[in-house]
């Protein structure tokens, strides 16, 4: 099943069923009227879920809609729970090595996770709001899930097993503020914004052969400016699993369903070398603290600057045949229009 | 205004009004089923919840019924941001005091925050789980608000015209699993459990005089196993105000309503002590980590254990006249019965 959120005149929308082709939806205020409302009571509703889909599918569902991605909340407008790994373990390499640093071993069997604000994601399709480009404002691609209930201590098995939708994320980061903000020990807050959701959740299965071993083995597609930036595969150098990130996650608390769980920036090897763009035949990169990085490690100092206002951003996943399989996030870097 | 949250079988719960003296409640279906209802409509909604309030106060509610502690939720059963500031320098200095470390200038005028887990709180009357005793289970008794809206770069004086409600938190700690995890540099995340609120959250006005620059001034009576352990003044020695942690908090972005913004541990100075039990004719503590730090400045180690399985935590304020504002927090250990 696809899921869509679209937006109406209240903060958590309308849910509705999307047909694979994401040409089609259907609203289901019978069943459910958001998609919190789903997982919340998933166990009885998604039966009936399934039965909008299939009818979809078939060309049998009266109220069946054009749908339009434009229209779209992120599918979760807000969440009751963000929580983003770094399963990517190149991207922290990376890292170390631009400052001449070790990974410390722990890091390859303990994975980084932060606790993200959720309170109010933004639209697939809004912009990326910021009051100065001082701030060092970053795209970050990656692939998330959303959970049903999980209990304390649960396995990855047990893991695996409450793992509901899959989606893609724009998690924006303030570069510029994170130095600071980590020094002083308590993680990131005022250097993680709103985040952004790609237009479509899908259920595991929808993905079929590329869900494995709970990753999701196809290329992350992801373009700043028009040009292509990224396309490392989503299912490679992934250190942990969603399931183990899950199962980190509710180590020490039981998870509410709706949490979403995140991937950290995608990010490939691509051999001996540490990265290499799109444009020199590399799968390139998903953030731009990458791209710098690897100028530093090469050149001595990062070239490439942050986003700037204006600047766009459009992430994207395919299937084998060339369709999109979450629809597109899409969006604008822009000063914040509620300061004067 | 003051409301609670009663448990029924909807993980939101039901919302009602509370009579100050905490005797009576009216449930208000027809005016918002849940709090979180009430906060996303609060314009709209406040005016009529007064009403009813004024009726309950007036003895002219025919649907008032017993107010039962016992039955509540927390006020928000689940929410869509908690950020936990720490504004009683004190406690930082304490902690840097036992390991003989200065406290950064920065950190007396740029807060210290963390990003919490929301999606599932306990209640005040539910017992605190663990599975084990090893990861040193404590208690932090702290202030929160709840906000309103709130546009990214707020000030301080904007911020304080978003704050809607005023209540207690239990921020239970797993003292043994923070240093490992700070240590990676992401902040807390295993080591903050599910925290536990106050059965009422009332609206500032209710607190009188003692609502003085967006501070609550008065003590706040924690007791441990049914002894007296602190009874801090929350006004005294709040570096910075409920104002200007709800404006740190949406410096880089807006805050949706419904966000609670905490305290830190309330911690009093106590003149040139760092701090001395109730038993001492001291104003105690609100955290086993600051008596174990007070005990490592003193005599070299710490001394008192962290909570063991079948400790009680209790935790309440009480207005000049000695009446309980916000009802109490009472709270016992229990390794958690989910995992055999």
């Amino acid at each position: 099943m696809k899921f869509a959120t679209l937006k109406n005149d209240k903060r958590d929308g309308q849910l509705v069923v999307v047909s694979r082709d994401l040409r089609h939806c259907v609203p289901v205020p019978a069943i459910a009227t958001t998609l919190q409302a789903a997982l919340d009571d998933w166990e009885t509703v998604a039966p009936q879920l399934a039965r909008i889909a299939a009818a979809l599918e078939a060309g049998e569902a009266p109220e069946a809609q054009p749908f339009d991605q434009a229209a779209c909340h992120s599918p979760l407008p807000r969440a009751y729970q963000w929580a983003d790994g770094s399963a990517y373990i190149n991207h922290v390499e990376l890292v170390r090595k631009a400052r001449n640093a070790e990974v410390p071993a722990s890091f390859y069997n303990d994975p980084l996770m932060y606790q993200g604000g959720s309170d109010r994601f933004v639209g697939p399709r809004d912009p990326i709001d910021a009051l100065s480009e001082e701030w060092g404002i970053d795209l970050e691609a990656e692939v998330a899930v959303v959970t049903g209930d999980v209990p304390m201590g649960a396995t990855p098995e047990e893991a695996a097993g409450a793992i509901r939708l899959v989606m893609l994320v724009n998690d924006v980061s303030l570069r510029n503020l994170i130095p600071n903000e980590l020094a002083k020990g308590f993680g990131f807050f005022q250097s993680k914004p709103a985040s952004a959701f790609s237009p479509v959740a899908v259920t595991p299965d929808e993905l079929g052969d590329a869900w494995q071993d709970n990753k999701v083995r196809l290329p992350l597609r992801v373009d700043l400016n028009g040009k292509p930036f990224g396309r490392p595969n989503a299912g490679e150098d992934m250190t942990f699993s969603f399931a183990q990130l899950v199962a980190h996650a509710a180590k020490t608390r039981e998870l509410g369903a709706g949490t979403i769980i995140g991937s950290g920036t995608v990010s490939n090897k691509q051999g001996s070398l540490h990265g290499s763009s799109v444009e020199n035949g590399g799968v390139g990169y998903c953030c731009l603290a990458e791209v710098r990085m690897y100028e530093t490690i090469e050149g001595g100092a990062p070239q490439t600057p942050f986003l700037r206002f204006g600047d766009t951003v459009r992430i994207e996943m395919q299937d084998a045949e060339g369709a999109s399989i979450f629809g597109t996030i899409d969006q604008v870097v822009r000063r914040y229009p509620g300061r004067a």
